[in-house]
């Protein structure tokens, strides 16, 4: 038992160093698909698993995917327990055909909207061959009920389209396109009584790319009997700026879930329409994030007010560049609320610039709620606004503020990905306080966990979701207890994962020094546990989220020797040279891990050799730039007679190879070390000549002789290395 | 002789593979100083070469330094021929750590101008501990006659800052500060008669950083009586521009040598000073280079017009770009001579919007130099220009139109590297044809060779001419006939680099595919040789700039095996497995060179191993992303049994390592395969068992043996591996 335990805590250590090795920003951990066994839902012939919806209630996830809707189990995803199709008829791919679009592909029907609209209904549409369509399906029996209501506004013509909806009080908010050409932009609210939506004018809209949408809830009886409010987020073409090419801007819009239009002006169009730019950018190293691919608005009972998360990239000479930054709802709401706005001015007859209104603003404030204050000048209703608010709104729907991110800079940047979607969890670490975890996918089937470490955020893990390195189109997280799940579809199925491999961890240390706050080691079970699945807290458990691991228990197994400890004589005494060793070979001379050897390692390479053999061994790290190798042979620096190759990654670090050649002389230990300044990691291997001390030997040994001597200039240069390498020993 | 060109050959392949894993852009082939001994100059305590002039007809090269001026010749600048010091009094050193500067840096004379006024005067400027100073440099003697002239306008106050001149017609040329706060930028002329400078405006200069300065000589006797013209290159803010923060835009600027300036209007100033943007975009890819960090204007008989490099940068999300562009000459004085102009405009009383001026440009046109068209309007000097056009152009310096590149996108765009210094060269080939070679220098002390190959500037070898990273400030090309030389100055000294390093191939084929369009193989001198060195043109000299190297004489050496072949089949039949191989140990599939590997090469590690030794093979290479490793034993594939890591490089390539771990049974045959879609590449090597068949053997293989199986447990992972390898083949 004790030996497996140590096999698997090595093979633990090989999977770290191993899965930082492939990515730029290098997550301490990968784990790939067959060592986590996540559950895994597909269907042949079926694709673009692109929506998704959680009913935490009867632990039921609804999937959208092209031509069928199913619902499984969202405890296990694998599970299926229904499937309803809806295929477009002949006759609608071929008129799709017609005008030009793909039949094979576009003229499908991709389902774009699955929305809660009671107990026993869901509101489902798809593009259906550029005419979408919605549905009921109806829960008792999994029966679309066939009522192809005209889908416009609420999903996509095209599924190439960028979307967005949510289901509010039973209607339906939508983001999308509103003709066929695709060039109509629309925010949408539909319900039976009633339809809104957004002016078809350039300053509203300016070909948006939608990402999300969610509804933000006024506090009961709160003291400006405020209304719940829809929030949109979208990217689009700025027009505010001029720069060398058309400049994208990221941009929260909002409306007000009472509106209900104006009676004249903005007769059916939104009388609360009010959008503003998004801020996140990184000042220090001119870094500017200008496109949101998604957001998640994290809302807990803890927090006082909800948190929204948007993960950014850029347009402009990106080279891989992801960020996430996060911001307060009381700042979008003061800029709604109290901010300036922008105004489009004529210069010189011809040009339009957007610039700062600095004149008088009409009252009631254009595109606010009706709150009390409206309420007491006698506007109870947008249909009796006055005109002169809903000509201003009309004009000016572009707040001059800006919405600027908590701390006022991203809460991470990170070069050589893209991010597509953000989920952010909330959890309560053992020494009390909260945590907020973020679960980021990328176009790449990557799942990235990153956490609060000191004041920065850091990747602690990296989970391979999609082995083909598909983009990963939607994130979901269940957040009920207990049955924590994140949930991902992809064009090839849907993926379920849990928020921790704790169980993976199988000592005491590298269950520390994940610094997950999910996880902490049991000391009776010997394992590292889901702290979220421990029914009864244990005081005993150890957590140390500053990755401190002295508190572990003294008798369990420790795969790393004390890192505090210098490198070289942190070797065990018991090591013995002759063997090839399965011991621990990571040397730290440091906490930190800045500077990481990875497999094989030296003791791992021991070789047994003839004697005058030749050989090679080499180690190879990740590292700072001012990484360096140097190697050791019975203690002795060799020095001049190694290589090594450095490549710069992506991230700035390095990725360092270096190697020595030697001919066996005697029996000999070998010690790498990659030092930095700011650590280094040693490994230490041995060679064991076979052959004796070099006379006599097997007649091949002695044929290779004769060959090396009758070739002895070809060989010289590389014996006088050898000569000089082994003259100072 | 033939061992001792293959051993050569081989170190060539291997340098080439090295140089070129040390880098993002993986030039061809990377030279370091001891291998080609370049000529360097440095003077103990004296640092800051950042000035250059050389005189052609002397062959003598003058540097500037901190506090010093050399003459240095410019065949071997290692040779001191003359030195002059000129030292800041304790006084000043005094005065300007008073005013806060630091005393042993900034308060010294840094030499930022040697421009030569005759034969035997130099004029020289240094900042003089903030108080810059000219003097004259007396060459009979190179004695400072001790002048003390005000240097204000025609060298900066502080070190740090930017500046450039030029020497035209005895009259200095100068863009730098006027003023000890560095605030007040200025385009200056001086000369014993008069001085010339820019309004001190935002509109004229906003925060410029200049970058070079040079003339452009009107064609003699040219119809349209046209001035010769003085163009300045530098970066500054924009004021067209708006974006999320200050946008830089590279500039060229332009005034006329005949310039008077006005007589009211305009008086002592430029009433020819305009200037527009310099565009520098790959649109394809989104990236915007705004930052120019140096220009060179290739001036060349065989040009019908001068044509001006630039390299630039972006300061926008640079996680280390650079790139090169071109621009023709007349592009550039056709935006001046007829493009529109930009106007200042006030938009809602309080924003200044620059927009195209579209109204009606008073003639003379503003701006222009005193032409025929001028004169016939009577107007035969600036001097006497109508007010209307002067005030036109000292309101409207900036023209709307801007000047495109060569292609329009740059030649030449690079991930991690900044370029600081360009100078361009001119080659006749043996093919009749005209090629530009690019000499590009690097913030960290290289030097990139680029040419242009099929329809891309490609670079084809590197060097390191300093080797402690440090930026290379100043770099000048000596085109004397025979004595083609680049000079390169840093903070601790100059360096003096050949164009070529042709003798460097050792073999036909090598001398070949570098492409390089100033060598080619001389088959009777048996080596390669520099084209422009052999007086006698030789017909029989073999030069394919396509690379293709099917002409080389079959009796010369050829170090790697004919690549059309396939890889495996093209192992030398005399190849003797049992030799610890000196032969090619790079197998190409491909003629592509898209997939390299690094050494050491297989056949490079062949091992003599105990019979049941373990040991490691690996094998790394630069290649695409998409590329995996493959290991043969014998001949048949080791699936499964290896191991590979790719790590992501910043050029969009990876670096790929890869190793099996193997156990000797007996002799074998192993290949590596490096495969990608777009190439791949092979290695070879043996392992060559000396303990037989395994059986007995040394005691120490017995007590290998027996710790083998006392530990069977650890051991059964690797034996397992070991055993599935090993019962296929």
């Amino acid at each position: 038992m004790l030996f497996g335990m140590a096999f698997n805590a090595l093979c633990l250590a090989l999977c770290i160093a191993l899965g930082a090795a492939e990515f730029g920003p290098a997550p301490r951990i990968t784990w790939h698909l067959k060592e986590i066994n996540l559950m895994h839902f597909h269907v042949p012939g079926i694709s673009s698993y692109s929506t998704l919806l959680l009913s935490e209630e009867k632990d039921v996830l609804y999937v959208g995917a092209r031509e069928a809707i199913f619902a499984v189990s969202s405890l296990n995803v694998a599970e299926k327990l229904n499937e309803a199709y809806w295929k477009v008829t002949d006759e609608k791919n071929n008129e799709c055909a017609w005008k030009g679009k793909s039949k094979q592909t576009e003229c499908l029907n991709y389902i774009r909207v699955i929305q809660p609209l009671n107990d026993k209904t869901l509101y489902v549409c798809g593009t259906n061959a550029f005419q979408p369509t919605c549905d009921y399906l109806d829960l008792t029996d999994f029966r679309l009920l066939g009522k192809s209501e005209d889908g416009k506004g609420r999903c996509p013509f095209d599924p190439a389209q960028s979307y967005t909806s949510v289901m509010v009080d039973g209607e339906l908010y939508s983001g999308t396109s509103f003709n066929f050409l695709g060039s109509e932009p629309i925010i949408f609210r539909h319900s039976p009584q009633s339809q809104l939506r957004t002016e078809y004018a350039v300053p509203w809209l300016n070909e948006p790319s939608f990402v999300y949408a969610d509804v933000i809830r006024a506090p009961a009886n709160n003291l400006q009997g405020d209304d719940d409010k829809v929030y949109f987020f979208f990217t689009e073409v700025s027009v505010e700026y001029e720069f060398f090419s058309k400049v994208l801007i990221p941009r929260v819009a909002r409306v007000c879930k009472g509106d209900q239009g104006g009676l004249r002006t903005l007769q059916k169009k939104w009388t609360s329409f009010l959008k503003a730019k998004l801020i996140c950018h990184s000042s220090e190293n001119n870094l500017i994030f200008n496109v949101v691919n998604d957001v998640f608005i994290l809302k807990h009972p803890d927090l006082t007010e909800p948190k929204i998360y948007g993960v950014f990239t850029s347009h402009l000479n990106n080279v891989g560049l992801s960020a996430v930054c996060a911001y307060n709802v009381s700042s979008v709401e003061e800029v709604f609320a109290k901010g300036k706005y922008m105004h489009s001015a004529t210069v010189e007859q011809s040009n339009t610039k957007w610039v700062r209104y600095n004149g008088e603003v009409p009252k009631p404030r254009p595109g606010a709620c009706i709150n009390n204050e409206a309420r007491a000048m006698n506007y109870t209703s947008s249909l009796n606004l006055p005109d002169m608010t809903l000509q201003f709104v009309k004009d000016h729907p572009l707040m001059d503020d800006s919405v600027t991110p908590v701390g006022n800079k991203p809460k991470l940047v990170l070069r050589k990905v893209i991010y597509t979607q953000i989920v952010v969890d909330r959890v309560k670490a053992l020494d009390g306080n909260s945590y907020e975890v973020m679960f980021l996918s990328t176009d790449k089937g990557m799942l990235h966990k990153a956490v609060s470490q000191d004041t920065e955020m850091r990747i602690i893990e990296e989970i391979v979701l999609f082995p083909h390195l598909q983009p990963v189109q939607n994130l979901l997280l269940s957040n009920k207890e207990g049955k924590k799940f994140i949930y991902a579809g992809s064009d090839t199925g849907v993926v379920q994962s849990p928020l921790a491999f704790c169980e993976k961890f199988t000592s005491c240390k590298d269950c520390i020094l994940t610094r997950d706050p999910y996880c902490a080691w049991h000391p009776v079970k010997h394992s590292c546990v889901n702290i979220l699945q421990e029914s009864n807290a244990d005081e005993s458990l150890v957590q140390q989220l500053n990755g401190d691991a002295s508190q572990c228990p003294a008798s369990s197994p420790i795969p790393f020797p004390p890192s505090a400890t210098s490198s070289l004589s942190s070797v065990r005494p018991d090591f013995h040279p002759s063997l090839p060793s399965m011991q621990p070979e990571v040397l730290s001379s440091a906490q930190s891990d800045v500077v990481r050897l990875l497999p094989p390692s030296l003791s791992d390479q021991g070789h047994i050799v003839s004697a005058q053999g030749t050989f090679h061994l080499f180690c190879h790290a990740l590292a700072p730039e001012d990484v360096h190798f140097s190697w050791e042979k019975d203690g002795v620096l060799m020095e001049g007679c190694w290589k090594e190759e450095q490549h710069g990654l992506a991230d700035g670090t390095v990725h360092i190879l270096s190697w020595v050649r030697d001919i066996a002389a005697q029996d000999a230990e070998y010690i790498c070390t990659a030092k930095s300044k700011r650590g280094s990691k040693a490994s230490k291997g041995f060679i064991k000549v076979a052959g004796g001390s070099g006379q006599g030997g097997s007649p091949e040994l002695a044929q290779w002789k004769a060959a090396v001597s009758e070739h002895s200039s070809i060989m010289e240069g590389w014996k006088k290395t050898w000569e000089s390498c082994n003259k100072k020993l």
